[in-house]
């Protein structure tokens, strides 16, 4: 099997899709701004970030039945909202906020590559997202994916093998026609597992200007591009 | 809850979104010229949809495991093969013709009313048809669908409420948000006892020229229109 062979593109979504920092940043300043709350809105997207994975992991391992990442990220969100003095928000405003998740910014290449790699390929999400937030994400950021797969359809998360055999079998592909598009290689390692072929889109930016990301290329990785546009060009687009 | 509360749309598509009698019609047509075969081809596309209802109820009454769309497509292909005295077709042709399926024109109306609604809507298909069959309708025909929703899903095939219910579930609304629009009152009424809302969009010539329709409104139907065009104007798009 050679790379002439891919016929689908599935793609991780946060961090290599969307800016979540960014988003959530500006996002919790401007529900700041309007309810006259002063915290660190980096720091604060930091840690919902960072309490994602714990939380899903209990789900890995059976500790919690199937929770959706809404549902996950609302249970992290009150705790931080406690930790951070953060008092007098309706539910409606909670659940806004909470959807913020929903409402994240495309990195500047995401729209423009995905609208090549479109044109050859069927492109589709494969992300620990839920299917509403994935779809309510692709509506507001103008991402033209054919189809939004997700964990949520296999009741496992990343890096469970059942979600990229299930990718698979719903596009109706053999694993090896179907390539694994992320920013980070953990991801791409499973994915390869399976099967699948592998594209490595770092993107130095996700955990904002301090932390080291690992950006180096690896003789395992099938693709390597620094944007969405350069591998539209790679992948002949 | 008034109308004015649906927030998602979900599409029927065989009949409803697409004239699948004339483009396995035409397709039909085609492989026949390229193999020297001369048989009616509008009554096998007839006969190999009307093979589709009762394969389906066997799954859905449990005589057969979960099957789908594009396996049962299969079955009835090769009966029909025989019946119809086609032979010397390789396996890659019958394949590909099965896939015939994947490759349905849309009504003229269709993608443009979808690109209005879509403004204003979450726009999702809801259809027995499997997800790599309907993904790939989708960039075939031109259809710019948010999300693919298919009874592959939920391993329940229409009219079983499971799929109205889950469909709501995955696009994260209540169902009283969720509009289903179809050519097909049994298809309504099943959404509409989930509490979904209608819309008739009925397709006089999905049958070809002889065959009546009801085309009737009825009481119980939340909107009638001749064309998606009409659904965007009577839903404000």
């Amino acid at each position: 099997m050679s790379l002439s062979d891919v016929k689908a593109l599935t793609f991780d979504v946060f961090g290599t899709v969307v800016d979540w920092r960014g988003s959530i940043t500006r996002q919790g300043e401007a529900l700041g701004k309007a309810r006259g709350v002063s915290v660190d809105w980096a720091e604060f997207a930091d840690r919902w970030r960072g309490g994602y994975r714990p939380s899903m992991d209990k789900v890995r391992r059976g500790e919690l039945p199937w929770t959706n990442i809404d549902a996950l990220h609302r249970e992290i969100l009150d705790e931080l909202l406690e930790e951070f003095e953060i008092t007098g928000l309706t539910e409606d405003e909670k659940e806004d906020f909470n959807r913020s998740w929903h409402r994240l910014d495309a990195w500047p290449d995401s729209a423009p590559g995905l609208t090549r790699l479109k044109t050859k390929f069927v492109i589709a999400t494969l992300s620990n997202g839920n299917v509403a937030l994935l779809t309510n994400m692709g509506k507001y950021a103008g991402l033209p994916w054919d189809c939004i797969l997700s964990a949520e359809l296999f009741h496992h998360y990343k890096r469970d093998p059942e979600v990229y055999k299930g990718a698979a079998q719903l596009l109706g592909l053999p694993i090896e026609q179907v390539m694994m598009t992320a920013a980070h290689k953990d991801d791409l390692k499973a994915a390869r597992e399976t099967g699948m072929r592998t594209a490595f889109v770092p993107r130095p930016g996700e955990h904002g200007p301090d932390r080291d990301i690992d950006t180096t290329n690896e003789d395992w990785i099938d693709v390597y591009a620094s944007t969405f546009e350069e591998l539209a060009d790679k992948l002949g687009c």
